[in-house]
Parts: structure tokens; C-alpha cells; sequence
């Protein structure tokens, strides 16, 4: 086995690790499971890459909301509309939670009901292309954290099947996740609006609606959408809030040797101090025996150079 | 490129697969696509096995409503289940069409409401063991085309992500998609009952529930699912009925070079000789220039020896 997290410090948790995948991939060993349910699944905001101070999708649907005035200045007068172009953080903190960002996305999702899929895909990988980090002031797409993107690597190779299970919209997720996570679009699951199938000039287009899938990829939402989209447990989870335990609960209830992770954002100097979201995680993964990241001890780089 | 589809006669349509296949896999040519856009998707019922003379998930389902029967005696009052009990095929002849199918099975699934997944998973897969094909007296998942399966073993063989998209459950076909056909379940697409995250003494469970997952995975419902588990059009689509015309329509606006084929049961000696639910993909197929396999002409071997 190559250890390729090499930019992990030589912890607890990195044996934990190490140990977890030597053990699944033993043949004739206890453990041994093979590759076909060798199933991974990793939040993305906050997991994989940096979800502070804002995240990021937020961040794009607030750009959008603001070009849609542009082009239609009567939105403006909406408050959701009115809050993007001003910029008005005060009125969006409320949702800011793992309970009510789903309305926030609900909301911004249905202004966007009308689009085709392709005008989303090329819009938004525009905007991904032009925003920086307010911090960093490096594209989103490069506030990754580079211990977890070794640790998909590792997992892939050594046979493990490694998908993003976001409450994110997986189709925003998938338009990066090949290039910077290299997890192919098919092993994205996330949050989306509905889709109908509509013939314009003789040719079918796929349309967004207002209207989520149901059921939004968090919490419990998750382990379901798990369920539909790969149709077997994960025995491996990475996370880092509250929506991300019952997909960790999936994993514990596989009847097979399993490893939870849970990132606890405890380093303000390199990334963000908070456990906003994750109390009830901590909690469980304390009492459950769960193995907790400390970005802080367990990372000795943090995003890409 | 290694001819794989040695089961086939080299006939036009084997030229055309051939051709294809080189034209998007030759790098630097005018038509190459890499490979993560090399998308594949092929209907199951009639198109990878046999779904003649009842589709094999109604007979599934048959039986499922019979032992339930058993198990509690008042049910065989409603109609759906003493026609069941009393393989009444008159009573479900009006749904077998693309049309009203979906009204069946939805019903079936319905009646399978509350059934764990595992609980599910267990009761299917044991059916799947001894039940035989009326007429070739084999189990199921042996009355499959050999010809198609060396396809999908062609098409992978060549960086192709083949995947099915069958009206039929998903959780039936995941079943024995990875052994018969090489894929694995998070590559099998298919119709869906909503299912509930539960916890009983403390572990979580996951609970099969009346109600389809919209939309039903036929028709436009099919282009619309390639685009919530994939993420992007496919570039060759094999099928066999009306219902899989609009999978072919999405491959047919992909922008890509893209290979549309139409199974077409005309081989009474070998399988069977039916237009029924195809009428309207053979007219489109004609119309469009689509390649139409003639299973009597292009298929030297019908089934696995």
C-alpha cells in the first residue's frame, strides 16, 4: 500500500486511516470487503473544500439573483432579489444553518426556474471561472483542502468507489468535481430542481423548474439519495455538520468493517474556527466512537500550493 | 480495437457499432470524444433480456402478491390480488403496453409498501434463484442476448461508462446487473418507490413506501433520470421500444457523433416476433436514419450456450 496522504501529520487519525483501508482490502482477512461495496461518500461544503465565510454556491446564486435584476430591473423589488444586490448578509444570516439553508436554496433554485440546463451549466461555469475567495483571494475552486483530495486519490487507489453526496445542487457540484476532486459527474449526488424534457425548434431541451427533487440531498435526505443513486451502503464517510450523521449512521448499520470521519474546523490562523452546524456531529461522533479530523493538528498543508 | 462481438453476423449493423466506436475513441479525429463523455445507456426489458411472454419483474411481482396472499387471506379480495393468486393474465393484459405499465407496476410497488429494503433485497433475490422461463425453461437472468452483452463488454473494453435505464424497479435489476451484465448498481437507472430513513431499536432503517419516485423512469422520464444520475447526454443508447425513444432524442442532441440502436423482435424461432409498444420507435428509427438490429439477421446467437 502507497501512503499517498502526504500532507497529513503522522496522528492517530491518520493511522486510523491507513489502518481502516489496509484492513477492508486484505483478502482472506476479517475485514476484507470487495471493491464493488467499497462505497465512499464525502460531503463537499466544508469537507472537501472551504464552505466560510459564505458558501459558495450562495455566493453564485447571489451573483445570478443580482444579473437577473439587471436584466429585468422589477425583480428588484422582491426582498430575495433585493438582499442579493444589496448585498444584504444581515437578511440571509437566518438561513444560514444545516435546518433552514434548504429554503435559502429552495428559494434561489425556483428564481432560476425557466433555465435550461445548458444556460445553467454555462453561466455557472463562468462565474466559477471569474469569483475569488474573499479571503484567499484565489478561485473557489483552489480553497480545496489538499489532505482530502490525497485521501479520494488513496481511496481510489486502493479500489474504493468515491462519491460526493452534497446539499449542495449537484448539477453546480459537478461542474468542477472531475477537474479538482476527479470524481466523474455520475458520482455526484446532491440537491435538484426539477427537470422537464421540452422540444424547442424540433430539438428536446432539459428544463429547470421551480420545484426541488424530493428528497433534499441533507440529513436523512442523504442516506436515501445514497441509496437511489448507488444502491448499496457507504463503509466510508467524510463529513462535517449535522446533515452529514446519517449517512454516517448508513455506514455504522452496513454489517461491515466502516470508518467515519468528521472535520472539525478548529484552525482560524490557516482556514475557520466554528462549530456552527456541527454541535450535534461532535456530540455523536464523541459518544459513537467516530474518528474526528482536527484540521488543526491532523493537516500539515491545507489547500493546494 | 479487438472485435469483442463475436456472437454477431457482420451485417451492416456490426459495420455501424464498429465504426462508431472507432470514430469517437481515435484521438485527434473529427469526431473523438474523451472518454468521461462516452456514455452508453441501454433499456433492459426486451433490449439486454428476454421480456417475453410477461416481463420478468410482473412475474416477480406475481408471485410477491401470491405468497403475500398466503401470509394474510384477506387480501385475496381485491382484484389486483386474486388475479394474482389465480394468474389471471386476462386481468393485466390491458397494461402490458409502454403506455399503461406504468399504472401496474406502480400499483405492485404500491402493494410492496413497508417491506424493509433488505427485507426486499433478501425475498427478490431468492425468487430470482427458482423461478424458470415458461418456454426456455431456465432461469431468468440466462435469457439474456448474448449478442448485447458482448456489446457492453465491447463498449467498456473501449472507455465507455455503460449504464442501464429500465422502466423497471432499480432495486429489481441492481439485483443482478454487476453478475449477468458487468454493471455495477450505481450504474442500473430505473423506477423507483420513495423510501423513508427510519430507526427501529436504535438502528436506522430504510422503508419502502406507496409512491413512485417522479418521474417514472419510461419515456421522457428516462432522459430526464441519464441527467440526474449521469450528469450528460449519452452518445449511444440501445432499446427496443416507444419508450426509449426520448433517450435516443437526448443522444440525438448531444452535439457529439452519437449511435442510436432498435432492437427489432422479429425471430418467432429463436425468441419472439412482435411490434407491440414499438410501433412508433421502429416509424421514428426509419425516419431518422437510426440503425435498426435485426435480431433474426444480425444476432448469430440468441442466449448464453
Amino acid at each position: 500500500m502507497i501512503d499517498l496522504l502526504l500532507s497529513r501529520r503522522d496522528t492517530p487519525t491518520k493511522q486510523a486511516i491507513l489502518e481502516f483501508v489496509a484492513a477492508v482490502t486484505t483478502e482472506n482477512g476479517p475485514d476484507y470487503v470487495p471493491p464493488s461495496e467499497r462505497i465512499a461518500a464525502f460531503d463537499n461544503d466544508g469537507t472537501l473544500w472551504c464552505e466560510h465565510p459564505v458558501p459558495v454556491q450562495v455566493m453564485a446564486m447571489l451573483d445570478g439573483l443580482t444579473q437577473a435584476v439587471q436584466q429585468n430591473p422589477d425583480l428588484g423589488e422582491q426582498p430575495l432579489y433585493r438582499a442579493a444586490v444589496e448585498k444584504n448578509m444581515a437578511w440571509f444570516a437566518p438561513y444560514m444553518s444545516n435546518e433552514r439553508i434548504p429554503e435559502l436554496i429552495g428559494m434561489m433554485l425556483e428564481a432560476g426556474a425557466g433555465e435550461t440546463q445548458s444556460e445553467f451549466e454555462a453561466r455557472t461555469s463562468a462565474w466559477l471561472k471569474q469569483a475569488r475567495h474573499p479571503r484567499f483571494g484565489t478561485p473557489y475552486t483552489q480553497v480545496i483542502y489538499r489532505p482530502m483530495v490525497e485521501l479520494l486519490d488513496f481511496l481510489r487507489d486502493n479500489d474504493f468507489r468515491v462519491f460526493i453526496v452534497s446539499g449542495g445542487g449537484m448539477d453546480f457540484v459537478r461542474l468542477f468535481a472531475e477537474e479538482i476532486y476527479g470524481v466523474p459527474r455520475q458520482n455526484v449526488i446532491g440537491s435538484n430542481m426539477k427537470l422537464s424534457w421540452e422540444y424547442r425548434d424540433g430539438a428536446p431541451v432539459l428544463v429547470r423548474q421551480a420545484g426541488l427533487v424530493d428528497p433534499f440531498n441533507d440529513g436523512p435526505g442523504k442516506s436515501i439519495n445514497i441509496q437511489l443513486h448507488v444502491g448499496r451502503p457507504p463503509i466510508l464517510v467524510g463529513g462535517n455538520s449535522n446533515g452529514d450523521v446519517p449517512m454516517m449512521e448508513f455506514a455504522a448499520a452496513s454489517g461491515k468493517r466502516h470508518l467515519n470521519l468528521l472535520l472539525h474546523h478548529d484552525d482560524a490562523d490557516r482556514e475557520y474556527e466554528t462549530e456552527h452546524s456541527a454541535e450535534q456531529a461532535l456530540k455523536t461522533a464523541e459518544e459513537r466512537d467516530w474518528t474526528i479530523i482536527s484540521m488543526k493538528e491532523d493537516f500539515d498543508v491545507m489547500f493546494p500550493a
